[in-house]
């Protein structure tokens, strides 16, 4: 049992219609556009100094993916970030590799110390390792899940505030206080590449309606999940899967989602 | 009623297989590669200065698109550019979220200035702002059309010389002198991430072949538009209707075209 | 006839799992990440100069591919080149456009001059370009394949080391001693951007495992083809043959590839 509105998530999400401000990676970056258009929102890439603060002054939420970062992109992201903290926009970080380089640890450190991060959402490795409770990154489509780190993110959200997202076969959502786990979603969606960054883009998504950034990120991981439940009975493979998974994603029915949201306080 | 030999436009880009070289921004540049191919002709992608004048000499055409820019991107879009007059090939601009930014609005405006531009595809938004018109531009993906587009387009065109495109439901093509509506296309065009930026594509390819470009303009917005309605009929959502709209522009029957091709002088 | 265990290639590499580390171009990034995926390997594209060598350290092999290089990625790419010989790590050249401009053509050659590349993959015109026998390239999609490909792959490979591949409707794999010839593969694969760069990506997830280079790259290019025959029977178009093929690249069945691969030595 849980108290949180989905189906009414999903509806407001879809009436506001909000702005969605990427910086991105070149890899998935396409998913992310169509998976935003998908699930209600409008999404926009923009990286260039010269137009980043002006881009996220329009945007309801602000993603900082660093799935292939590099110095300048890291630049803009310092930028755009000061701005939405300075505007209350709230910033979803996804640490893409992280652990896998020091660069990238590095990176995703900075962008937590410099930033206020409203929604920090990684795998079990990537939070491991910026958690410090330790973790092991193979590859960045990598999914797994301790039996501990419900408690990871739980203790990592009160020692830096904010939510902390990880996801696996469960997703966990906690800001410290508050602990969820959604059961949502289907082995497929780690054959694919960019489930991960897509699942940002929705958090995000939800969260720049306004509200409890909590609420937000459940409602955004269940309808994903839901998605992906859909998508896997639709598919020949991981390709064919993608698709299901961004049509079902827009086929959402907010109506079901009580009954098919399998969301559950830690 | 239109005097446009559409089939023939069609034809004698495949026979051709124009090179069409394109600077794009990173989000859509695969479907803009393919969308390429599917229609006829042979895409190239290349922005390092130290390629892209020998690049575009060897092109029939060169699609400057600005949805993802960088100040690097934009000095290879004004080497490329000058190279592309010096030799009279046609520039396509494509000014993704012009009005959004004003540095994404100075760059188009930069381009325009510096550049002869043979077509100015956008939305009516886009249009609308470097017309001086006004506009409003919500996302990059955003659609709409206000009844005095038409009037826009022409006035434009008249006043910079050149083809002036508002895409739209119903796409508008002038020349200051020449206006033509295009009503083919369907509402799925608008829910999936770069129709806007394939729909340039396509428009460079039927440009490549050489001859006029308000004739070259009006076929390939045909095309496209009629392979979104045969799109529309076979797809489940945004996702597999992106791939039944590529699939379509790639069955395009030319002998069914004078039929389809929803053309009229404005 | 042949002495390849192909079936066994492939189960090697599913059990082993190796990462791909990839520096490529973004137009087709994404489907090189997927059919890395799909083939059983772990994908990874990483190119700042702060990361590259420490992201080549984990890695089975290293894809560099030059379809939208710029003077920055080719640093990039010297620099995690380096190491990869340094630790053995097999690197996997694909010379995208080699031939289409100065800065293309001089670009692989500078990377096969300063790199110990363990496997050299392109079309007819690249690798004739680049080993001075001559070549035509109209755009990187093209393909075609003259009658002494076959000789001028084995003189290539026997005159600069390491092993050649040359993609077409027949492909050819040499080390200069050993030449086979590969007839898998359907000619939808030659419609869709970006199965140039995919057949790379499988070639250095097969090369990953570590063995010998010739049977690595024999091994993946029966079973790209393989699929693509798979998903030819499947679509309906170019961009529903790109889906068929990822999946049918997931979907790829061991116990059949000892007779479905038509491989013979030349």
């Amino acid at each position: 049992m849980h108290d949180i509105d989905i189906p009414g998530a999903l509806h407001a999400l879809r009436a506001k219609r909000p702005l969605v401000h990427h910086i991105t990676n070149y890899v998935t970056v396409n998913d992310c556009a169509n998976v935003t258009m998908c699930i209600g929102a409008a999404p926009v890439m923009a990286e260039a100094e010269e137009e980043v603060q002006d881009m996220v002054s329009l945007a309801g939420s602000l993603v900082l993916n660093i799935g292939t970062l590099s110095a300048r992109q890291v630049d803009s992201m310092l930028l755009a970030g000061r701005k939405a903290n300075e505007l209350g926009i709230p910033i979803i970080l996804d640490p893409v590799g992280a652990g896998a380089t020091p660069y990238r640890t590095r990176t995703a450190q900075r962008l937590l110390g410099e930033l206020d991060v409203s929604v920090l959402r990684g795998n079990a490795g990537e939070i491991g390792v910026l958690s410090g409770a330790g973790g092991k990154v193979v590859g960045v489509d990598s999914q797994g899940i301790s039996g501990e780190a419900a408690s990871v993110a739980e203790a990592f959200a009160q020692k830096r505030g904010g939510t902390v997202v990880i996801s696996g076969a469960t997703d966990i959502v906690s800001d410290g206080r508050r602990t969820y786990l959604i059961d949502n979603g289907h082995a497929m969606m780690a054959k694919v590449s960019g489930t991960g960054c897509m699942a940002t883009s929705v958090l995000a998504s939800f969260c720049a309606v306004g509200g409890d950034h909590v609420k937000a990120s459940v409602s955004a991981l269940a309808c994903f999940g839901v998605a992906g439940e859909d998508a896997a009975r639709q598919c020949a493979g991981p390709a064919s899967f993608k698709i299901a998974l961004l049509d079902s994603v827009a086929a959402l029915d907010p109506s079901t989602l009580e009954i098919r949201a399998k969301v559950r306080r830690a």
